[in-house]
């Protein structure tokens, strides 16, 4: 999936920000793509960026018009459909995180066919992959895995790409969820792959690559979460990864969604170097990222100098502290070849 | 998935046997079901069962036509479709083990939608799934796993389905490959569920039971296959298997597509236990099954001895040498409630 920019974001009239979360996420990694919004009577959101008409992004240069918003009832409203049927008129390709496939709008397709305009569903997708081969493959790859799901994986790669990308490495995030894809314009949503060709789309999505290369691979879900683990070790194995960051949120008390307890962090770096072995005997931890959000700043620290001292790795977090430290190991740890 | 039953069995014009692996096992385990079979000019496969006209299958009381075989090149031929499209006419319901859905052939659809006919495709599924919970619930499950992919996983449950019910125990099989759909007339070919799913599909498959029913429930793959591993482990989890019976093939010198060496039987044990101890903490080994159709008789029982001994645990060859020891060790274990 290669998703043509810049975007034009599509905000609909959605109640809150929560359901634009996709579209902020993009604004937030992406702001050069973001050229403006468009809302409709009744928006609640607002990504902060100017609001225009279809014709109006056209002529700022938008190529794409972007879906990045929950709709309620998972059925796309009328009013919804109008205005995506006038951007593929228009002349904009649509992409959409939406449950509901575009395609499966007759309004949509039709006037997509019509119009030669490609249609994304990030969520869903018609790609074919190999099943995984687990070989070696050039290249260098960080992986992000977690003691939950949505504890930070995302956010700690891209913050590692723009950190890594200025001490002059060269390093690509690669996506594996929806917001990913959008943010990237490319990659796989992996939890929406067919079984058998997890691992494989994730060999596909981080081919061989230079020798110094890093690809920053979009950790999912958690080996200890009852619900998503196959996913995860599917991810672990096509990653293939040489290093690894352990994403982690220190108020939870069970795992998201389930009755669980929360693994320790000990327990997550065992089994993800004990279980990423198969495909990549040198795997490592390089670091510890902390979402401490609902910490006081001394409180955070402490609680990173401990995790620090515990594991012998540094500890982060990305958003209030910065990745240097996470860097500096990559770098130690890993010398140009 | 619920397929009606029985079976007309479709063989088409495959060149020889192997092209209809299914059918075969389908008339293997479900002899019952398959009334009649029906064969083109030049198809060099044969069930051993009578020869049927749609109209003769009808009378003897057949209710799905199944194509249980392989078309080369993954397009299906026209003369293919002109029977099936025969067949809903006359009254069957069709289900397919193609990689092509029967839904995508313009003709087919258009003639089940007339008829009201179903059309199963068992390779896919269009069913939804809830994410897996890992929530305890009641009736007891056993899940073959194994050192690598097509290893007698099936044949195993299959044969212990038999030789449980035998012993008048509750138990039956739950499939999750094409395969075994057939067999079952109902399950999910979970290799073919999107990723997020994999476990929540499995939960789906076995529900709770009564507490001395016993599930047994169909493996696939290998938690040290690069390829599959994930699923694997989705399965293990959505199983919350209480026992569980390593497969193996002794022969194989590394894993079935890849060039991964073969786990032993201690590793898969061992990593089987150490995992599913997430969704079941009592989970336990029950037994060795073994094919061991490349070994003469004295090495088979020598072998089986030998890892008899070692492991602590009844070894056979379940087609060789039955799953007695199997189901006495299961009865040993588990005693009725």
């Amino acid at each position: 999936m290669q998703i043509a920019t810049p975007y034009l974001m599509f905000l609909g009239d959605v109640p809150d920000a929560l359901a634009a979360k996709t579209a902020y996420g993009i604004k937030d990694w992406r702001p050069d793509w973001c050229i403006g919004q468009m809302r409709l009577p009744g928006c609640n959101a607002d990504l902060g960026i100017p609001d225009m008409t279809l014709e109006e992004g056209l002529a700022k240069g938008c190529r794409t018009l972007v879906v990045g918003v929950v709709n309620a009832g998972g059925v796309l409203p009328d009013h919804w459909i109008a205005e995506i049927v006038a951007a593929l008129e228009a002349g904009y390709d649509v992409a959409s995180g939406l449950h509901v496939r575009l395609g499966a709008v007759p309004a949509i397709a039709e006037a997509a066919e019509r119009r030669g305009r490609q249609l994304h569903d990030v969520r869903h997708t018609t790609e074919t992959f190999p099943t995984g081969k687990g070989t070696r493959r050039p290249g260098r790859r960080l992986l992000t895995v977690g003691t939950d799901c949505s504890v930070g994986k995302k956010y700690t790669v891209l913050a590692l790409e723009k950190g890594m990308r200025e001490r002059g490495l060269d390093a690509d995030f690669r996506a594996t969820g929806q917001t990913g894809v959008f943010i990237s314009g490319r990659g796989v949503a992996i939890d929406a792959v067919v079984a058998d060709f997890i691992s494989g789309a994730v060999e596909t999505v981080s081919p061989a690559a230079a020798p110094d290369h890093w690809d920053l691979i979009e950790g999912q879900g958690s080996l200890y979460h009852p619900s998503f683990a196959g996913v995860s070790l599917g991810l672990l194995h096509g990653a293939q990864a040489d290093a690894f960051v352990v994403c982690h949120e220190p108020t939870r008390t069970t795992m998201r969604g389930v009755q669980h307890p929360l693994p320790t962090i000990r327990q997550v770096i065992d089994l993800t170097v004990q279980l990423g072995r198969l495909t990549n005997p040198d795997i490592r931890p390089v670091g510890i990222a902390v979402n401490t959000q609902a910490l006081g700043e001394d409180e955070a620290r402490r609680l990173l100098e401990g995790l620090a001292a515990e594991y012998g790795l540094p500890a982060t977090d990305p958003v209030r502290f910065g990745v240097a430290s996470l860097v500096d190991r990559i770098v130690a740890d890993f010398p140009a070849t």
